[in-house]
């Protein structure tokens, strides 16, 4: 067990970080922003990892999808599912996932910022998409790279035991490795810290939440299931994702899934707890 | 300006504090929650800071709202609007508006958790809702507590200048004291702690984007714009909301307002430095 003043320390900076601006700040009326201090600005997405010829443009024509119109039954209906019935989907379903959460719909100014399908304090939009691909038709199963510029994804690699993998990334969670795609987003935190600095990491969190309720959402929209991760491991998505874990690091993870009404039971299992120790 | 190699050492420990769980962690091995140690779970929801005689119930059916459906055009058209027309809300666009970020679906247990409309890292829902009202119809101007549970507001103070005091609360961002209506959602550390006990506040900030893109999509549901707003004064909503900015203090905000399709040059205006900095 930790000693508990030390976890009280702890406890109070978390608590800390989480603040707004306060006057016991001891940095705030010293900060001047790189962006400030007129510091070149770092590129508004990462270069493409790969050459070209591994890249899979994704459609951007969604007439076709069977979409839930109904804006009150989709904030209801939401919710956290982990059981999956490992079907396929399909690639125009993700590609409206992807659009969701990091689409960018323009620019502005000539390479100032993108303007997405979700909110990012300062449109600074720090993050990178990964994923790893089971079921998904038309991708052979592996490790990707979303480039949301060209709305195209890059493969990656292709692990030999990619299950095992996905389960020991999300902390064994693994449930999650019957999804048929798990979303993965990184911080290339630089883009954010360029204008916002050593307040860049609070907002970023909140961003990170933005497009993962989007994620939710637009997964409900399509009739799909999917659950918020934040307990993964680090040093496995540096490995999975080519990544040096200092100025790119993974923050959030979303499994995504088919579903089906019959496994609400199974559902209900993880909660077993709850009625066992009479909460 | 900061010391850079001060600047650098709370930007790399802002950049961990983001991460998931990593080897060179020295307290995970060691980490045992309250929960884990069976000590009582905190209440759910905090309890109401006024008697009953100032409630205000709000309406449930939303069926008299007039809604955007279309799921492709609510992620589409989202966008951050800072420019407001002054015009009064409905009591149920605003009703819609908290059911929508905070609302809860159902009890887990006995008093486990609540099940919202927003997901959140083990469902413990750290967060209260507090109001600053300027223009809602069938309320007075004030400040406002939402009560999840009873879906309904307690009034709690109408202070003398309720504009200057919403414009100094976000940082000077004068242009939120033309909002209708705006939100402060605040952190009860313990209700996550208690269960994720040092490892709980970064997951709460995701929660805090969560809720945050939920009342985006909201707003634009009903017709409404709105701007997240990381900025803010600690001390000052501490003031507002009668809280102590240490067990409970404010973690996010977001003006919502009447907006006009007109308004779209004056909302260009806070990009004007784009253009005359070539950007």
């Amino acid at each position: 067990m930790l000693d508990p003043v030390l976890q009280q320390q702890i406890i109070d900076k978390n608590r800390d970080f989480m603040k707004g601006y306060r006057k016991d700040d001891p940095y705030l009326d010293d900060f001047v922003s790189d962006q400030q201090q007129r510091l070149p600005q770092p590129p508004l997405v990462k270069a493409p990892m790969r050459t070209e010829s591994g890249r899979i443009s994704l459609p951007l024509d969604f007439s076709g999808l069977s979409l839930k119109n109904d804006l009150l039954a989709l904030i209801r209906d939401r919710k956290s599912e982990r059981v999956y019935t490992g079907q396929t989907i399909s690639l125009t379903q993700l590609s409206f996932l992807l659009w969701a959460t990091q689409g960018v719909k323009e620019l502005r100014g000539k390479s100032y910022a993108t303007l997405r399908t979700v909110p990012s304090g300062g449109a600074r939009h720090p993050f990178e998409t990964y994923l790893a691909v089971r079921l998904v038709d038309g991708l052979k199963t592996g490790i990707y790279h979303y480039l949301p510029m060209e709305h195209a994804l890059e493969f990656l690699s292709a692990p030999d035991d990619l299950d095992t993998l996905i389960g020991d990334s999300l902390s064994e969670q693994k449930w999650a490795a019957k999804a048929s795609v798990v979303f993965y987003w990184t911080m290339v935190a630089y883009r954010a810290e360029w204008r916002y600095g050593i307040y860049a990491h609070r907002v970023a969190l909140i961003d990170a939440g933005h497009l993962g309720q989007n994620l939710y959402l637009a997964a409900e929209g399509v009739g799909l299931g999917c659950c918020g991760i934040a307990a993964f491991d680090h040093e496995i998505c540096c490995r999975m994702f080519e990544i040096d874990g200092k100025d790119e690091y993974a923050v959030y993870t979303m499994p995504v899934g088919t579903v089906s009404a019959e496994n609400k039971e199974a559902e209900q299992e993880f909660y077993r707890f709850v009625k066992e120790q009479n909460l």
